[in-house]
């Protein structure tokens, strides 16, 4: 017979009960500068280059600290609200 | 007899699997503006009053979009990583 399928063979939580952590992966950084204890950055407004720049603020930005426009799968996928700080000169 | 926990009379997950979203709440901002379906804000450099003014990226400041310091607690809490970004004018 075809082997079970290997969900069916995982074992049963003890008493049906599972912990589950309020944010997962500790977080709401998952892959950011994680070697760094707390990513912090500086715009120098006297230095921006355009008359509008967007930062992120949803920790998924491949451009980061800049704001790439993944925001909006990241609200998609989980129902969240949140988008870029502007900042304009 | 005391009456038994409210937990203990909780039904069992039918096969013993549960399914559980990535992130709690669907994202990561719980409490901020959850009205607006996209929470952006603008900084006006020209109306900056401080030499230095940090804005919040945890979406757990009582201040949002200013920065009130939570951040370090919910670092603390979560085994997170996140600060805010700072404008210098
Ligand atoms: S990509 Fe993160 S706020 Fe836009
Ligand atoms: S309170 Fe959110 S980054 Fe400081």
């Amino acid at each position: 017979p075809a082997p079970s399928p290997p969900a069916a063979r995982a074992p049963r939580p003890r008493g049906g009960l599972v912990a589950v952590r309020a944010e997962a992966g500790g977080g709401i950084n998952p892959t950011i500068r994680k070697e760094e204890d707390k990513v912090v950055d500086t715009v120098l407004t006297g230095e921006l280059a355009k008359p509008l720049t967007a930062y992120c603020r949803c920790w998924r930005s491949g451009t980061f600290p800049l704001c790439d426009g993944t925001h909006v799968k990241h609200n998609k996928a989980t129902g969240d609200n949140v988008g870029p700080l502007l900042v304009k000169k």
